[in-house]
């Protein structure tokens, strides 16, 4: 017998993640996904499918006014579908990648996982689906009981709104079923309650699953020492939720398009929502049309951080910054090597995390002049629209049910790519080993700065 | 006797670049320096002398008109000071590093420079005056020439103005002595001679002093193996204007209020032209204003990347885009060194590039929200005035006049610190060895991407 040819793990992403997008794509482009009276275009349906596959929350229609009960369901299958599939994927090449290098790591999850046979694989399939569904069983209700009881809906209608909005947030993909009038959760803007569930759903998503189990573990054995990705994920996450709240505040604190009608702790809990969602959930309080400049670009920062790896959320990712943040530290002290919460960080890592940012960049850029070229909007709107597209944030200023077609399909590609992109590049770096050169050249310094 | 104490060469440069500036800003704000009928308040001369010396070219109001012939002198004496001792510097921090790191490199420079005694440096800095005069003499005769031939300039005047736009062209400067009619270059949209004569100087001082002094080398000795330094910012500068050019066709070729009235050729003069200036002349032929959004993003991607070390050109620098670049082939294929033209690069000027491309990202971005609080402009432009100012390019989307006195101060500030920031920068990474860590902590993986 041959050798037995082992799939490609990025290839397996890349054609799954399409595969169920243009499924979705079909479901929604025939007339019982529709609300009576609308009609949906393959591209419109298309584009839905893939925002809600990628958990990005970009809208061409409003979901609500546009689907049918049967289309929303569709959509929220495809966002679990898809959140389920980023958080196991990720989780399983954080585990390729801990096999490589960290034993430390790799004994911590394969205790919770066991071995990584197929059976293993189910069994880390069915541990990341059972806390997923333990957060948004939780959340779920909250959000029932809260709008059954302090907004006087009918029963039903908010257990299924609460149900909607717990996946939605928890796999940071942004979708609401409200109207258009007050769309996304502009109406409960300023609400604690709502800002305290929906946003800690989003940043729970947003952790990854390595540092919830980590985390999870800690509280089952009160002496667990908590990694340090997990540490500088808890770090990093906190670091920026404030400096965009007071981004926000600052931004918004008296503009009465926005803010300035909300009492001032309302204003409080809108700016820490407006601070949360841009990372990458993709719901607003406040009417994004209204936003001042500054807040604008703070959203535009946050949206290309992003999340944290090995969860539902996208962008350049919290660790990602934190490295760089820390090269720039120890280059300005004189130091050769990355010391961050005594330990060093291996030099792949570090070049790993700068090409992730250099590209992300890149392909930022290159989208842009494209939509620039093809979709002729503000340069401030069509940033705004590729970061988030890239993130799979969906926050919009507006401009998304616009777009020409052109538009559309480079949207769909480039929230594809900020999906897929990052893993399968992750993959690749995971499997390929360090290759040795045939040559070793002489070394050479070039003057920079 | 005890140790002579050394001076600390970034103090130096700071204060001497400060007293320089704050002598022309004194000299700017008294009468004799003025158009009669015009006044110059204190922080407008101090705001015109900072962008002089720091070879920016920002203005708040037009210097032809303004300033009397005895002021524009003042101007282009500061534009000289300022870029003779930015050559000067940055070459000396060149040799410094070059003295600690590359042994072919320090012969090349100590070769035609001498030791870095006293003697040494009263040498470099005549070495350096006498390649400054000889490119800016000839450029002036050929501005002179032109400018009086094909022009109708009386030849007095076409004097002053070709020796004017020399000195401003190659010290990267970007001040102009047109009215505001139609300021900079604008005349002279289109025009080969003058696209070529000063985009020539604009380049050629861009390139930095170590690159010509290893052209000049290899024009006296056709054997001459030219530097990995050398053929990198050959290449990266070549492969910018191209894609500048491109982009600016892409965004100009039809836009009836800039390109669109310019012959073909002209059109591509014009493009050519607008790819070098945001490296960081700061002249303009195509009123900044009308550029479509495509023009204006690739305008700030160019600013922001700028010139070549050792020179008068400010923004992040052509090689150390090169090596971010080369980071990501390297991080995508496995390779786990960096290899470049057959050369390997250090670790260490790697970590170097990307932490000052992460610090010049960061001032561009604190800056912003300061001026989006303090000084109430468009995104658009207030971003793209903030990289200008940081990369010391000179361009602006016109809100510079406009500018509250917060924003000026804020904007002189970034002109400063975008032009000695970098060197002080690059001078405490020079003088400061690796540090050996009391404790050797233990290695720890971090998830990225
Ligand atoms: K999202
Ligand atoms: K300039």
């Amino acid at each position: 017998a041959g050798p037995v040819r082992e799939p490609n793990p990025a290839r397996v992403l890349a054609l799954g993640f399409a595969g169920v997008i243009l499924l979705g794509g079909l479901l929604l482009s025939l007339p019982f996904a529709w609300e009576p009276g609308h009609r949906v275009s393959f591209l419109d349906a298309l584009f839905t499918a893939t925002s809600a596959v990628c958990v990005t929350g970009l809208v061409v229609v409003n979901t609500a006014e546009t689907f049918s009960t049967a289309g929303e369901l569709i959509i929220l299958a495809l966002i679990q579908v898809g959140g389920l599939g980023i958080m196991t994927m990720s989780t399983l090449f954080a585990i390729l990648v801990g096999k490589r290098i960290t034993f430390r790591e790799r004994l911590l999850i394969q205790e919770s996982l066991g071995q990584l046979s197929p059976a293993g694989m189910v069994r880390l399939v069915l541990y990341v689906a059972a806390v997923t569904a333990g957060f948004e069983v939780v959340g779920a209700t909250l959000l029932t009981l809260y709008w059954w009881q302090a907004y006087d809906m009918p029963f039903g209608l908010a257990a299924y709104r609460g149900l909607f909005h717990a996946v939605s947030a928890f796999n940071n993909a942004g979708f609401d079923v409200f109207d258009s009038r007050r769309p996304s959760l502009e109406r409960f803007a300023g609400d604690p309650v709502i800002t305290l569930t929906i946003g800690g759903l989003i940043v729970a998503g947003g952790l990854g699953f390595t540092v919830l189990a980590d985390l999870g573990r800690r509280l089952r054995h009160p002496r667990h020492r908590l990694s340090l990705h997990t540490r500088l994920v808890l770090w990093t996450t906190a670091a920026l939720l404030v400096l965009g709240t007071v981004l926000v505040a600052a931004g918004e604190w008296s503009n009465p398009a926005t803010m300035g009608r909300l009492s001032p702790g309302g204003r409080f809990w809108a700016a820490l929502f407006h601070s949360i969602t841009p990372r990458t959930a993709g719901f607003n309080m406040l009417p994004m049309a209204e936003l001042t400049n500054l807040t604008v670009l703070a959203t535009i920062l946050l949206m290309f951080v992003g999340g944290s790896p090995a969860g539902t959320a996208g962008g350049i990712k919290t660790t990602t910054l934190a490295l760089l943040l820390a090269t720039v530290r120890a280059t300005v002290r004189g130091e050769d090597e990355l010391v961050l919460m005594e330990r060093r960080i291996p030099t792949l890592v570090v070049a790993k995390a700068l090409a992730l940012a250099v590209m992300a960049a890149g392909l930022v850029l290159a989208v842009t002049v494209g939509m620039l070229l093809w979709d002729g909007h503000s340069l401030e709107a069509t940033v705004f629209e590729v970061v988030s597209a890239f993130g799979t944030v969906g926050l919009s200023l507006g401009i998304t049910p616009e777009l020409t077609a052109a538009g559309k399909v480079l949207i769909l590609l480039t929230m594809y790519a900020g999906r897929v992109g990052p893993l399968t590049v992750a993959v690749a770096l995971t499997r390929r080993g360090r290759r040795p050169r045939a040559v070793r050249y002489p070394e050479e310094r070039v003057l920079v700065g």
